[in-house]
């Protein structure tokens, strides 16, 4: 039997002109695959130029992190987009965050919808279908990375690009298997045994246990951790760890979904 | 003896939002390559899908038109930049381009910096040089663009990058072969006669006469006309007329360089 | 008994950078109120000055139009802002139209929210609520125009703004006295005449016949007119000629609502 | 005799969106006067209204610190503007930060440009004298801050505004009682004691010694400090006691040039 692996995927390639937000070049060296932001809602083209470095020099697969164009809401604000909207936003930042990728002679994986974007996105079959659409055309080798179980992946299949399933270690699930709201109580995991365990039974047992207690399938190809500040790389050490102990592989997607 | 050639070129895609510029679908049909915006200076992405489309409808040939991020000043105006910021500014830009002509399966033929980094990069070799890496990282293939003689082309021989000689039937040149400042007088070659004069004259004897009445070299490969208007329309129709009879092929950059 | 009056309103000071749109300089002559954009979804420095002194010119009353940021989408998409933002958004692009009111010894007479904010506000009163907290900020003497009917005149009163009521000649009103939306068959009057009539069945007899035969109650104070290209401009003289006809004098807000 | 006084004033209101800079709720205890950024080179509305907040609660006077529209590059990179463009863009900022002054209930006591704009400006008459206009199109009590010697004051003085003459304690100064560029050596002050020491030297004495070590004069009535990090901080502090000591009284601008 084939060994368990899964991918730690983290946001990367936040800063701004002269703004900075996380650790990247700390982050870089714990986990397999950065969503690297295209200047929509953060980053500028200097900023992906030294991200997509960092990436390679630690090994970390590439992949873009297109946004809505909302710099100051951090592309966090639902915004009522079209589909053709979505999908020229998404080649727009899928070209620019490729053109940095190939001066670096590395690959473009994957790419992971932002914010607002991903949320809706999660929801929405149009939209999801264009975003999927959008990437297909300018190279259907690229994956894309969605909630588990969301939209996302559904549109992803119809239009032919491979995806994998992105989990969340600190949030919980409604029945439906979608994230719960963070504004509702019980949202968050905040005890981070507990969310290393859920995340360990997700991988091995394709299960976790929503807010209400039932039990739901939810497979795990890739789990989001955060790489901004002390606390967050503490957890990204952690995870790691514990995922080696428990005898599942780390790999990037390309390496997990193959 | 091969026939002569010669390329036309003509600024495409400058429409931002609601906001309309130029008449792309008619000047489309009588140029033969595009330096289309790449939302810097002007253009957003679904203007850049629209673009490119209509450029393929036409057989033109797509270069990119990358700017400095001055939308309001349309990227017109100097501002201070590093030759690694511009070198960032170009690799963004033609990544996005680069996207548009993927999706509607079309070559990304050439790069024409626009306004203020044309200018500036014309003669500041630093800058140039910059520009023609950032061109290089991504596609080797790609032709650079830019004023015949200046310290662009220069810089494109320098890095390995084909390049291709573009010259203004609108402008007086200075005895060193710049182009006669606006401000100065004389500037403009107003007469529409003398303007195609003049641009026969570089194709078939390879000079041009100065505002002080020197004549100088002045090669071209690529006439920069405009599509902004009824009159600029008029235009480039008689150009394109007086060329043809004067026995010069119209052909894109790349038939023109090769 | 005091004679009928009403004021024509029309967005004006759209244009950007080297982007035009609208006649503002002819519309300017029939018109008795102008709402002039402020630079988050049109507009820029430079074209609100410019603006403004057409407004004086005229005899224009000056209004500031405050938008979402989103000049790509001119301010018509609806994002998800929260009313600290949208308070803070009003309050920034108020001062901003302000000081070119100063400039120019004109006063600042009244504040319409521009495109998704309009709209958003019109339905949702906790929006509503700190758009005109965040005018009143600054000065109470502004009046706020809004729909007739809206959530935005019951905040105005809430907080103590004076407020003129909004109507539309050409478009079709729900029962409740919103309008029909623009995806909806018959949203649009288009008969230049009925769209006039129905203007002064309003403003004569406070009444509309809403899209189902109903006829409910609506306040005129003000009609939303347009000012981009010939037809807009012609209808703008049409309506003019026929309130002035039947006995019903222009004025601008302040002098309607005084 | 009347006793000697001095403002110390520092930048404030730099971040933007979900982006930090500065310590302002700490430096606001320290300082006398605050140049708030208006959102063209930093800052945001909600930012804005924060830190007008901020420096009311710690009685520290207002000033707005308006920039080039150049987010990316924070102001800092100098733009071939024109005279009225920049007007308009200090008109623009300065209604801006008014409204958020008046929405607090607190005076805008200042307006020093930043970066760039003050940098052109201080060797710029005609910049200079535009950005005088600007401010003064609006209110003619406003303060311009400037650097000691500069054009800025010229322009003012011509335009009819009061202003306040700028020092740096970090920096060297040029026979021309120019700032030394930061590319050249011996621009900055590294010492901190000696830094003190020059600016104590200015306000007692009006003269400082230039980099060449001539002694030229140059008025204090502010001292720029910074509020980005530990040192900075300490750094406030320590030149805040020194000052006392001297016998230097602080006080805002309003209070030092009456």
């Amino acid at each position: 039997m084939s060994r368990l692996k899964v991918d730690l995927n983290c946001d990367m390639g936040e800063s701004f002109g002269p703004y900075t937000i996380g650790c990247d070049a700390t982050v870089a060296g714990y986990i397999t695959s950065a969503n690297v932001a295209c200047g929509f809602h953060a980053s500028d083209p200097l900023v992906m130029d030294k991200t997509v470095a960092i990436c390679k020099a630690n090994g970390v697969a590439v992949g873009g992190h297109p946004g809505y164009p909302d710099l100051v809401g951090f592309g966090r604000r639902n915004i009522d987009v079209s589909a053709v909207e979505v999908k020229a936003y998404v080649q727009y930042q899928t070209g620019a965050i490729w053109a940095f990728c190939k001066a670096h002679n590395v690959k473009l994986q994957h790419i992971k919808p932002h914010g607002a974007m991903y949320n809706m996105a999660g929801k929405d079959h149009k939209l999801a279908y264009a975003i999927c659409e959008g990437i297909a055309s300018i190279d259907s080798n690229i994956i894309l990375l969605g909630l588990s179980g969301s939209a996302m992946l559904v549109a992803a299949k119809e239009v032919g690009l491979r995806s994998a399933k992105e989990v969340f270690a600190d949030r919980a699930y409604e029945d439906d298997g979608s994230l719960v709201a963070r504004s509702k109580p019980g949202a968050m995991i905040t005890n981070e045994d507990e969310a290393i365990e859920r995340v360990i039974s997700m991988i091995k047992n394709r299960k976790v246990k929503t807010v209400t207690g039932k039990e739901i399938t939810m497979i795990a190809d890739s789990v989001c951790v955060h790489g901004d500040g002390q606390k967050a790389l503490a957890f990204v050490t952690k995870i790691r760890d514990a995922l080696t102990k428990s005898g599942i592989d780390l790999d990037n997607l390309a390496g997990v979904i193959e």
